[in-house]
């Protein structure tokens, strides 16, 4: 079982085409909704009284919500930004933290035996929180964000020493290490304890440091882009859905598996731009989503 | 034998950590000599009577010089340019055409048996002209730039179409096609008529488009830039020179030859900006090239 730690939030995405209001969104969403394709996934978070029952309903359906508390006098978090005329770059117009303002996360018994973790870009401090009350974590994936890397670095690395991997975008990355070269940044990363990192690129795909090794992938080429929001998580829940679905003995020596799973994180990246905010992770089937990640193998096999 | 034609320039190159002057540059010479590591290559070109002669002596050790025309009263193509401080963006300080000026380029006797011909970002209309000189070519690749899109977008499509491949970099596709989404540039530019087409990113390396087959192939993973010119020239004369030195019977149809000279061109790029201007593309050998290029292969058959 897969545990995944992060927001659940309200979005309210612009694009030069079309404006979506208040539809569901989050970190801890889309990367619970992508691994769920792959693995049984229970979620820890916080949404406000004012998160949709339709929404909530369309959740239940895919995951264990035992930890997704509902806060009586709160909003849920709200997020409200715009993207370019060629949707590569995003403004924020309004972030309202409401629930998350003083949430303090809570493990429910049924999850303290879930072996597998993934932990969203939240404040580092509570990842490192959330860590210690699992029993026997096999693998800890974590994510951050410029917010808590300007604000809390040293926890940040902390945190980063607690896991097995990293999953962190480009300019993160370069934030967090202080350089500007990728290739640097992941070996620094990989200094501070865990096993792997894969730096994300976007549409230009991830290197992935594992050891001395590094191995580049480039992204999948996708033809049409509707919202951007959402493919690096996407991308994580996807990469811990297959790695755990597709797991032998020894999980985190497999390279070729993480390599395979890396590949699977990018395809469910690809599905969730493809439609705004979570409609297309709720539209898909398993049989598309394997359709793709067998194209997208063999474009790289030739 | 490989015939490249384009421009032979002198470079000033300011980068934040150094300022170099006058210094050998040109599309032409840098994708000249990184073919020149695989393939004989005969120039066309023009240099001005301040182009050094040791410049000259340099070159004329791995070139056939004969159609490179020395201008007695005018000055070499004059290029100045500075680069941010991660040395991802150029700023254009002084573009000086001097000799490119009425340039009127003629193909020497002893070239026109030539059967692969790269053509360099030149007036198309040249290009075009060039073409019609070579008796029987069988690989004819071409580049373009932003400002013979801007102004000369009818003759860069004629060009394009009497070419077997293109190799562009991604903004010259967004712009010469109209679109935002790569994916769509690259079918669009195989429906002018190439058989292949090459989309440079850049480190984030290239998209290959073949009949209906994409090809998405990541940059190699480079530890230190020092001097970022010249890296899509090198490439294409990496790509060119290895196609043709390790060419089957039928070129434009060996799939796998394309896809492995795209990542020798990838490798020449790399070396080509680890140190300022040319340097690196007289320093380095065939056997550090090889080295890389083995190493490439192995980061991406995992």
């Amino acid at each position: 079982m897969l545990t995944v730690f992060g927001s659940v939030a309200l979005d309210t995405t612009r694009t030069p085409f079309e404006i979506r209001e208040r539809i569901m969104g989050g970190a801890a969403t889309y990367a619970s909704l992508a691994a769920s394709f792959f693995s049984p996934v229970s979620l820890i978070g916080v949404i406000g009284n004012d998160f949709p029952n339709s929404y909530y309903k369309l959740l239940e359906k895919r995951l264990n919500l035992e930890g997704l508390v509902r806060h009586s006098n709160k909003k849920t978090f709200f997020y409200d930004s715009s993207f370019d005329y060629d949707l590569s770059h995003r403004t924020t117009n309004i972030t309202e933290l409401n629930v998350l303002e003083d949430f303090e996360p809570a493990v429910p018994t049924g999850y303290i035996n879930s072996k597998y973790l993934y932990l969203a870009n939240n404040d580092p401090d509570q990842n490192i929180q959330i860590i210690s009350k699992f029993k026997h974590p096999e693998l800890i994936v974590c994510d951050t964000i410029e917010f808590w890397i300007e604000n809390k670095k040293t926890s940040v690395i902390k945190m980063i020493e607690k896991t097995h991997g990293v999953v962190i975008n480009d300019q993160e990355a370069r934030l967090l290490c202080n350089n500007s070269n990728l290739v640097k940044c992941g070996r620094e990363l990989l200094s501070y304890g865990p096993k792997f990192v894969v730096i994300k690129k976007g549409e230009h795909g991830v290197l992935f440091f594992y050891d001395d090794t590094i191995i580049p992938i480039p992204g999948y080429p996708l033809e049409s882009v509707v919202d951007p929001t959402g493919a690096g998580d996407s991308f994580a829940g996807g990469f811990m859905g297959y790695l755990i679905a597709n797991k032998s003995k020894d999980l985190l020596n497999d390279i070729q598996l993480l390599k395979e799973s890396i590949l699977m994180g990018s395809i469910m990246g690809t599905f969730a731009i493809e439609a705004f905010g979570t409609d297309k992770l709720f539209e898909t089937t398993k049989l598309d989503i394997m359709n793709r990640f067998e194209l997208y193998k063999k474009m790289l096999s030739v």
